[in-house]
């Protein structure tokens, strides 16, 4: 892969939540970077999401990320506001820069406060592994019951140059949209206009990453940051930004994908697309309705074409319609249309899409032009043993 | 137990989905009754629904309730218009009243067009049955996933002689408030006054069936319907009006615990109080975000008093509030308060009472006098199973 220039990577193992594993990276930009960010809308924001957002109305050029797993810091009080404050001091002494131009970020279970005495130790590590490790390492380290790591580069041609992107995530559980969803980092070698930026990001994230669900809750601790280190000496001037933001979603699309690939419990990705909504809004109401229904997702876990479930949830999504205009296909496949089912074999003529690793399901719902496509996961007697068992 | 005077009862085998075992039902008022209707507030309206609003809006007394197991007569249409119509026909004709004295319901799979020729044999069984069985035979021709009947009596002593309330309900899958829940129906030999009988009914439903949920899944097909003969000769005059109430309502309560109790793939009721909101509608939003939580549901059935789940489905719920007011605790022990966790071994501790069937949540939310109280499930690797399985 061809990462951005001008950064570097280190991992740590310090033992937070399993011993034996990298649960601490850091991502250093040789200079200061522009930094865009967006953040969980939960109520509940976990310290690193205060104090992330905190230093990033500082405007000052960004020089690290520190990301942690094993421990959300979430709930923490003042006692965990500062514990987290004290992490990025650690940080910015041994990157050599101001505490302001550390950005935290943490993931793991809500409620413990920093393992402050770990961090020690993590250091030392830091320091050790600086220069040494490559962004999978990083990647690694954040997940918790994610099962693969989640990377990806692009790479866009310029008359003056290449201008590089990365981008990383980590997901699997408490996902659900209306958000900037867990944990994601994207690398840049560009030159950027930080406003822009940040408003490139914004809509970027909203139309990857807040457009996918896994079990419909929030975590307190959501957050993707972007940075631009400029390290390629190519700025993106007005007639690049359509093409560069149009690779930033790209990037964004394809780690969201990923995150449902992986989501705990999910044996495959159901792309819900809405359309001919009376708005967007009506839209995202369905599709976001039949997503989280408990009854659908066990349904197309169970390879069952039950589309009188997907209709159920849609009935109560909220969503402005009529129910005898509507229009349900399953993998192409006309089910339901004008209020009445489409007769057919559909337990035998579906088997096959059922069976595939993802299964589109669209609903027309005949008045409007309003759309909008959801990720869902699917949900498997491993999601209730995951998350029975996760703490302990 | 003590029935209701003036009602009889029967059942029937016609096999709409399952051999050998009871899947119609017949109630039957010797007298045309008053008759109260909560209905289901999904857009997709069953035909049964559809049907018997349309006949209660004669308004004339009601003769018959008949309710089939195993097809919901969902989304079929004006041909499943017209069957359900048909039903109701005969089944008039059998008892020898109009077909709008007759009130159908249906539960089971959406979808499927109801099966006319296995209603001809159901309806000989019904005949040569009538008069021979118990309300219990009924309770249970009505189940799906149900585990065992869910049936309640209530005896009233007046001045002027006793009044007696009967009520039954099914449940287990499709779940959620805001709307009247699946089947449920309560039978009384009182004399009532028809408009206040209407609104006792939706209060008493509005305080019991809209204030569980299992899944967050409403039904097309969810209602309660209520019959008042007068076969006691006890008409309820204002003076007894509210004593009534209070015995309707906790019939409709008990009935809703057993839903609950008997919740597809559930091992214990969660009883999630939220107090001190800024409004009820605040308090409803945090009671439903936390009851319906997949997460928090899981950890409660690993016995894991995981409060950080609590606290970020309360996050998302949209209520109002401040984090740093909010107080949580589990079975009686307070384990969040002021923005931080309150210290001590809870695993330990709460271990014995997170294996009770009933575990009581509560969140003082600090900014009002708000309150809502909601019955949850957990949710169990069968929930998965019992729903991935469901049609074959």
């Amino acid at each position: 892969m061809e990462y951005p220039q001008g950064f570097s990577f280190s991992t740590a193992s310090c033992g937070f939540k399993k011993p034996d594993r990298d649960d601490l990276g850091l991502i250093v930009s040789q200079s200061g970077a522009a930094c865009a960010g967006v953040f969980t809308k939960n109520r509940f924001q976990a310290a690193p999401v205060l104090v992330a957002k905190q230093h990033l109305a500082f405007k000052k050029p960004v020089r690290a990320i520190v990301i942690n797993s094993g421990q959300a810091n979430a709930c923490t009080g003042e006692e965990g506001i500062a514990a987290c404050r004290k992490t990025t001091e650690l940080i910015a002494k041994l990157v050599g820069c101001d505490p302001q131009q550390v950005l935290p970020a943490s993931t793991g279970v809500i409620g413990d406060q920093l393992k402050m005495e770990k961090w020690q130790t993590g250091l030392t590590q830091l320091q050790a592994n600086m220069d040494q490790k490559q962004p999978e390492a990083v990647a690694k380290a954040m997940m918790t019951t994610d099962t693969f790591p989640k990377l990806l580069t692009k790479t866009l041609r310029t008359e003056k140059g290449e201008i590089r992107l990365l981008g990383m995530a980590k997901g699997a559980g408490m996902i659900c949209p209306n958000m900037a969803t867990m944990l994601g980092f994207i690398l840049c070698d560009a030159r950027v206009e930080p406003q822009w930026w940040q408003d490139a990001l914004a809509r970027a994230v909203d139309n990857s990453f807040n457009r996918i669900t896994v079990d419909g809750d929030t975590s307190t601790n959501d957050c993707v940051l972007a940075l631009a280190n400029g390290a390629s000496s190519v700025s993106v001037s007005k007639e690049l930004e359509q093409k560069f933001e149009a690779a930033l979603t790209d990037l964004c699309q394809e780690l969201a994908y990923r995150i449902i690939q992986d989501a705990e419990g999910g044996t495959k990705v159901l792309r819900i697309r809405v359309s001919g909504a009376k708005t967007e809004a009506d839209a995202a109401l369905a599709a976001k309705a039949v997503g989280n229904s408990p009854l659908v997702k066990t349904a197309l876990y169970g390879r069952d074409p039950n589309w009188g479930r997907i209709v159920a949830a849609l009935g109560r999504s909220g969503a402005d319609f009529h129910p005898e205009q509507v229009c349900v296909a399953i993998a192409g496949n006309t089910i339901f249309k004008a209020g009445t089912p489409v007769g057919g074999d559909w337990d035998t003529v579906l088997a096959p899409a059922l069976s595939h690793s993802e299964v589109e399901i669209s609903l027309i719902l005949g008045n409007g032009a309003g759309s909008f496509s959801l990720l869902a996961s699917d949900l498997s007697e491993d999601y209730v043993r995951i998350n029975a068992e996760y703490r302990s």
